[in-house]
């Protein structure tokens, strides 16, 4: 399923974007509306929102916010973004961003949460700054990565070697030619002359790293020939903005 | 003097690089050795290095490690370097070069010096460290983007703004649009909506960035037409190592 494969031949259709949001958890909750508050013992029937207060006092649902989140956006991810949305704005920054994954995942590097914000955040804000809908395409693709991850930690050590990150990336549908994966993997050698291995935050910051320019490549190469001709200044907007991420 | 537009039309002949190490200091010790011991008063007639020890004993040069300080060093950057190589071995990593240009410059940010290094490290090694010739190198370029950045900073403050950054790129050879200062500039921007303006230290890490790149654009550019045919491969192995240096 390679999808790019930098060879000057034309591709075969490309994979899925495996970037693409998509909500794939096995639980669906019974009444899957954004509005549907976190489940208590009350007294309201199934499916209608509270709207005033009565014997049981929840607080008032920011609906204006929380309906921003996908239809069908499982609880849990609804419940982690509001849970660090202290001043329930709808939205959440990078230390937030950390607080909110590691319930579910972990706490994340500054680098990878930053790269994450870069590469999910809405285009037109102008701060790193993430909103339900964002968010919750980053929990998507954190428990997609985190599934192939596993599968390629055969020995359940939570780390992958350069080959297993070499194909997990394929799995994922980036074809990443060996002198590219040299010089990603060299960000994660310590100089200890042991064979390189990543945790999943490295992998998840190095996968960032080639997801998102990958994606900027294919912009410019739309017939996916495996080449591209760029003028100066689109090279430059086009990177910048990377490196002025971290 | 602009020597890259990147508008698609032969340019005149570049400017001079101005990233090219050389020494452009007013003064020119007597004895320009790089084996000359620093300076003392000792019994020792000018222009012999101590083979022994007489009447005046100062520590033995290393003189295999020092002797590869350019020809014409100020002793000022043999000094600064020799004063924080503290185990003698001839390279500095990260933390002493903070320490080796805070004497004559400033206390550099982690991300500028390691942009620094990425861009005048040895490519023949594998770890972020610097030796005497580099060293040498970027001291002299920091001297001479300071006398650029003290030209545009007229009122003093110790910053400049968009305006002033991209006349002091294009004294430096850099003619960036528009759009890529904008990029560029974002970096800088603290969301209080007052016009942003750079320190040095931000100076020299936005201009490492525009320098760096555009030395990897024009290797691939060789006839200066403004454009680039890259492949995939190509391009994610010349930018990775940008992102991986941070």
């Amino acid at each position: 399923m390679a999808s790019y494969s930098g060879n000057n031949k034309p591709s075969a259709p490309p994979a899925p974007d495996p970037g693409e949001p998509r909500v794939a958890y096995p639980y669906q909750p019974p009444n899957p509306s954004p509005y549907a508050p976190i489940a208590h013992s009350g007294s309201f029937g199934p499916g209608s929102p509270p709207q005033g207060y009565g014997y049981y006092q929840p607080p008032p649902p920011t609906t204006n916010v929380y309906s921003s989140f996908p239809l069908g956006t499982h609880p849990d991810v609804i419940r982690s973004f509001q849970m660090v949305d202290r001043n329930q704005n709808g939205y959440i920054e990078e230390k937030e961003l950390q607080e909110a994954l590691a319930w579910n995942y972990q706490r994340f590097s500054p680098s990878t949460l930053r790269l994450l914000i870069f590469l999910f955040r809405d285009p037109r804000e102008s701060s790193s700054i993430i909103g339900p809908k964002e968010f919750a395409a980053i929990w998507s693709c954190l428990g997609q990565w985190r599934v192939i991850f596993e599968r390629f930690d055969r020995d359940r050590s939570g780390k992958i070697d350069a080959m297993e990150l070499r194909d997990a990336l394929y799995s994922l549908g980036y074809a990443v030619p060996p002198s590219v994966l040299q010089v990603l993997i060299s960000r994660y050698d310590d100089g200890s002359r042991r064979p390189v291995d990543l945790s999943f935050d490295s992998f998840i910051e190095g996968g960032m790293i080639v997801k998102g320019l990958t994606e900027k490549f294919k912009e410019k190469d739309t017939r996916y020939t495996g080449s591209a001709t760029l003028t100066y200044e689109t090279f430059m907007t086009m990177i910048i903005p990377f490196l002025v991420a971290d």
